[in-house]
C-alpha cells in the first residue's frame, strides 16, 4: 500500500489509517517499548521522591523556523517545565491535532524532530494521541507534550521563594527565540543571524543542583511575556522587589537591531532556552562559573538583586543613563503564536 | 475591571490578561493546591509501584451534547485510559487551544464541567496551559488532557494477553456516545433518549481487580472505532481469535433505532463509558456479579469467547440466524471529531 501525501480524517478515526499511520511513521521515528504497545496509557517504573508533572500546547506560527521547528519546542519546553522545579525528566507524551490535508512530509520532519530532540535529551515519549480535524478547523498541526520528572523529596524551588539580598542571574542572552518567530512571522529580511534558542536546561539545571542546591530558591525560564514578565510573576509571587540593571542585560547584537527595526522590547519577547537562577549572594559566583563552563548557559551573568519589599511586586530596571523605569507584566500581545 | 465576554489574543500572550484569565476563571473552579501555585509544573508525592502515563486531546464537534460535553470527555477519557492498565487515577493536566472570539461564558461552563467530574471522580487538575490561536484557526474549543495514575507494581493487564478460552465481558450497552454525537451533528431529531454514556471507570476497574486481579488478562475501553475495532486490536496484539455472539450484544432499542436510520453499524461506534474485560472462564461470572452490583457496570453481560489461534487477529461474529460474519477493523471513517 503507497503512504498518502496527506493526511485525511480516516488517520483519526481509531481504525485500520489510525494504526497505518502510528505503525509507518511514528514507530519508526518513537521507539520506546511503551509506544510500541500501543496500549492506553504506558507504565514506568516509580521512584522515591517528587513526580514532577507539567503540560503545554504548542501552536507556533511558522512551524518551522530558524533554529528549530514546533517539534523541538514541543520537547525543549516541556523539558525546561520540569527542569524549573529541579527535576530531571524521564517521560513525554504526545498528542498531535492535525489539519486534513496536512502533507505526511511535514508531519514526518516533525515527528523526526521530536524523536531527535527526546533522544539527545535522554527520555522518551511513552504515550500517545492523534486526532485529525476537518480543513479550515485547525492550522496545519497543533502540537501537546506533557511530562514527568523525577525529583527529590525535598525540593524547594519555587516562584515564591525569592527573599530579599538574592543575586538574580540569567544564563544567556534575550529575546532570540521572540524576535525569530516575530521576523519570520513579518517575513522580514532581517540581517545578522537570527535564531530561536530552544534547547534543553535540565543539565544545566542539575549542575546547578549540585553545586548549590540548598542555595537556589528561583529557576524559571522566561518564555511568552519574557524577562520582564517572568520576574514581575517571581515578585508578586515572592512578595519581594526586583532589581534589574539594564547595562547587564545580555542581548545579541542583531537581535537588539531586529528589536529596535520592528519596535519591539527584548526584556518582552520570549527565550525558550534561557533560565533566570535567583539564589543567596554567596552562590552567584559559583553558579555562574557552572553555567559558563557549559554551553547552554556561557553567556550567564548576574543582572539584579532581590530587594526588600516596600512595594512587593515592583520590578525596577535601573538605565544605562541612570534612570529608573518600572517594569510592568505584558499586558497586551506583541507576539501572537511564538510557541 | 470588566470581565470580558470573549476569548481574545490577549489571553493567550503569558501576560496580565493570561494570569486574569487563570485567576478569574479557571482557579475559581481548579483548586488543587498545585494549579494555585502557577508554577511552570506540578510537584506531587510519589508512590511505590508503577506510575501510569497517558494522554488525549478532545476536538468534539459540537462541545455539548446531551449526556456531556467536552470538559466531561476530557476528564473522564484520561481517568479512562489510565483505568484499563489497572491504575488509579490521582492528577490531571490540562491544556487548553482556544480560538479568537471564543465565548467566556461557553468556556466557564467547560471549565466547570470538568471541575465537577475531577471532584466526582476523586482527583485533581494540578497544572495546565492555555493557548489562544487567531479567529478561523481552530474550531472553538480544543482541549487536551494527560494523567498520572498509581499501578502496583506486578500488574499486568494489556491487550496483548488475551488467550485461548478466555471469556469476553462488555460493561454495558454499545455505541451510545457516538450516536449521539452523530444525531447531533447530523441535526437529525430522533425519537427516544440518545445521551452520550461518557463517565469514570476506575471505580469499576478496582472492583474487578479487588475481585479477580490475576484472572483479568485485558481491559479496554471501546471509544474510536468501536467494540469491533478494539476486539481487531486486541486479537491482533495478543496472536488470537476473538468470538462473538450477536444475539448477546448489548444495544438499547433507541441505539438500534438511530443506527438503522443512519445506516451506522452500532458495532463500530464509540463508547465512553464501558469496557470490555477479557478474563479466564471461571472468573467471568463473579466480574459479572461485581459490575452488575455497580451503576456503571448493571447491563454487563458475556458477549464471546478467545479462541484458538489459528487465525490470530480473526474477530467473528455468529449472527442470529446461524450466520458466520467476520468484523474487520474500521477502515474508513464514520464519524468525524466524536471524542
Amino acid at each position: 500500500m503507497n503512504a498518502p501525501a496527506h493526511i485525511s480524517l480516516d488517520h483519526g478515526s481509531g481504525g485500520l489509517a489510525s494504526q497505518e499511520l502510528i505503525a509507518g511513521l511514528f514507530l519508526r521515528y518513537l521507539r520506546s517499548p511503551q509506544l510500541k504497545d500501543l496500549e492506553d496509557c504506558a507504565l514506568l517504573e516509580s521512584f522515591p521522591g517528587q513526580i514532577a508533572f507539567s503540560t503545554d500546547s504548542y501552536v507556533v506560527d511558522p512551524l518551522f523556523f530558524p533554529g528549530g521547528d514546533i517539534g523541538r519546542l514541543a520537547v525543549h519546553g516541556t523539558v525546561n517545565d520540569l527542569a524549573m522545579r529541579g527535576a530531571w525528566p524521564i517521560a513525554l507524551s504526545l498528542a498531535l491535532i492535525i489539519e486534513e490535508g496536512f502533507a505526511v512530509a511535514q508531519l514526518e520532519r516533525v515527528i523526526a524532530s521530536i524523536a531527535e530532540c527526546a533522544d539527545a535529551a535522554g527520555l522518551a515519549v511513552v504515550t500517545g494521541d492523534t486526532k485529525v480535524v476537518p480543513r479550515g478547523k485547525a492550522d496545519g498541526l497543533f502540537v501537546n507534550t506533557a511530562g514527568i520528572g523525577r525529583a527529590p523529596a525535598h525540593t524547594r524551588i519555587s516562584g515564591a521563594l525569592a527573599s530579599p539580598g538574592d543575586a538574580v542571574l540569567i544564563s544567556g542572552t534575550l529575546a532570540d527565540h521572540g524576535i525569530t518567530i516575530m521576523t519570520a512571522q513579518a517575513g522580514l529580511a532581517v540581517t545578522g543571524q537570527l535564531r530561536s534558542d530552544t534547547r534543553p536546561l535540565h543539565r544545566l539545571v542539575a549542575a546547578l543542583l549540585e553545586e548549590a542546591r540548598e542555595k537556589i530558591h528561583v529557576l524559571r525560564d522566561p518564555t511568552r511575556g519574557g524577562l520582564a514578565t517572568t520576574l514581575c510573576e517571581i515578585a508578586r509571587s515572592s512578595g519581594v522587589a526586583i532589581e534589574v540593571e539594564e547595562e547587564r542585560l545580555p542581548v545579541r547584537p542583531d537581535v537588539a537591531t531586529a528589536c529596535d527595526m520592528i519596535g519591539l522590547d527584548p526584556l518582552y519577547l520570549a527565550n525558550e532556552g534561557k533560565c533566570i537562577v535567583i539564589c543567596r549572594p554567596e552562590a552567584a559566583d559559583p553558579l555562574l562559573a557552572v553555567m559558563r563552563g557549559m554551553d547552554e548557559g556561557r553567556d550567564a551573568v548576574r543582572i539584579g538583586t532581590v530587594a526588600a519589599c516596600d512595594r512587593p511586586g515592583q520590578v525596577s530596571l535601573h538605565t544605562r543613563i541612570g534612570g529608573r523605569r518600572l517594569l510592568e507584566p505584558l499586558a497586551g500581545q506583541p507576539l501572537p503564536r511564538i510557541c
